[in-house]
């Protein structure tokens, strides 16, 4: 288990390297919601996305109290190009596993920041036996995306920060929840520092895990998510899990369409990019409006990587 | 005529309500480009467009030197809702003539900013009779979206601001385009503070008119613009050209393609949202990438008022 010292020991690691994204509002969005929104900008943190923060946070440990000098990962997102650039940052090697049917643009990311990226059959098999491999041949530190200490501390220097940005206490944190890692650290850091500040998830109902095993009490592992937020397609950690269970207050669902409606506001309100995961909590604030009616609230958006090609933009 | 005094008076005047809007670069877009790009950000001034400069400059001058209460113009653009929000922060009354058939985003943003709107059929003819009938009923002061000098003075601002934000010279200053006004405030501002920075225009090949303009010496006005930058539709007013013929470097033209190219640069780079007008200057250095290699250059970015229904959404 990790607890605030370990995220405040990771801000100061993590400081070093990363922005300090700004905390956004919207007199528009705090009009039509009915509550006090500061959004957490992560879209502007370095390779687009707050896995920066835990990547740099977990090589940087590595680096000081160890010889290794390579990491692996599986990873098609936001963390394998968070490894590649911390791992140039730090003068380590970085392996990538990725699907070959991994999109172009994420392949390139990964290159441009001098990842070596291996290819294997798109299954989570296949993944983990081509990770494995790596490990074998090179002695490469297996880096996990969020079931990793390291990794969870760094993610809460994100709610960390947006705390010491503001100079009032806020009623909500709320950030969105795939594998958990940015939601545990988020967690931990805001629970830790006042207990009566309320933690949320966010979680399209398409991909909907971690809300029944936050209700269950054990791991429900994601299968066939059919969601636009492909962040949030994973499943939880046992460690991710366990955080989630003792740290979290609930997990707030959303429709499909509420993460579009949420992604339009943010895009036309706020004039950021954002990823359909960033826009999630918004999503799950709509979708329970009622509930937040008057609360200041501070949303973590997560990450601004899209691939362009997914707007078909036409004139008017 | 005015000059870089008028443009620091305004300032004094558009600083008390507009944003100072950030300068922006992306090292993923200077070595693509392979020069030194600052972008003017002004999708995050009020409004989400520079519109809002000359605006509140015109209706503070209006609103110190007389009694009128009541202004008017006819736009659907960036420059009615900038009308609308500065009228409304000085107590002022303004009246919209808006073609009946504008988009129903532009007609609700004029709304929110306590605009009255006057509907009018589609042509320039119509908009005209209206916006004069408005002013014999009510004695409203018209504000010409571009061909006013209140209005050229208070777009001036975003160039002096930009340069005041940086501690070297740039090479270039490059502003879209469409009626002028920016163009213009833009080419005093740099020009009069220091002739050696070259000030150029950007305007697409598919309304070509400022560039057709300035090569023959007189006003050709626009006849069938195709451009997904539909800010940049309209001809040059007699006071514009009249500037842009006396201190504008050149002007650069650009591929509807590169008008694509540019905006994908901007939003997957610096993760802001920018309406395609705001890219035609990124397209002209695209275009004319030999030019610049190397070059220090301030790319104004004019504004973000996209209608997100526009992007047609698709997961992967």
């Amino acid at each position: 288990m990790i607890h605030l010292n370990d995220i405040n020991l990771a801000y100061k690691k993590v400081k070093g390297f990363a922005h300090v994204t700004p905390l956004l509002s919207s007199s528009r969005i705090n009009r039509i919601i009915g509550a006090e929104i500061y959004f957490k900008a992560e879209n502007f943190q370095k390779v687009g996305a707050f896995k920066f923060r835990g990547a740099i946070n977990a090589l940087s440990i590595i680096k000081e109290s160890s010889d290794i000098k390579e990491v692996v990962t599986h990873s098609s997102g936001n963390h394998a190009q968070a490894l590649a650039l911390a791992s140039k940052i730090l003068g380590l090697k970085a392996y990538i596993v990725m699907p070959e049917n991994s999109p172009e643009v994420k392949i390139n990311a990964v290159k441009e920041y001098g990842g070596e990226i291996i290819f294997c059959k798109p299954t989570l098999q296949a993944r983990e036996d081509s990770a494995q491999k790596v490990i074998e041949q090179t002695g490469a530190e297996f880096i996990h995306p969020y079931n990793n200490y390291r990794i969870i501390a760094g993610q809460g220097t994100c709610a960390l920060e947006a705390l010491s940005q503001i100079n009032f206490t806020p009623d909500y944190v709320i950030a969105p929840v795939g594998g958990g890692g940015l939601l545990s650290g988020t967690a931990i850091a805001v629970k830790e520092t006042n207990k009566n500040i309320r933690v949320f998830g966010a979680e399209p109902k398409n991909a909907d895990d971690a809300y029944k095993s936050f209700k269950a009490g054990y791991i429900i592992p994601q299968t066939n998510p059919n969601t636009i937020a492909d962040g949030l397609r994973t499943s939880l950690g046992d460690k991710t899990f366990n955080i989630i269970t003792n740290y979290v207050d609930d997990i707030l669902l959303c429709s499909e369409k509420n993460i579009i409606n949420a992604m339009s506001l943010i895009y036309e309100s706020l004039k950021i990019v954002i990823e359909p995961s960033a826009a999630v909590p918004l999503a799950g604030i709509i979708e329970n409006n009622e509930h937040f009616k008057e609360k200041k609230i501070i949303v973590i958006l997560s990450g601004g990587n899209i691939d362009i090609k997914n707007f078909n933009w036409h004139a008017e």
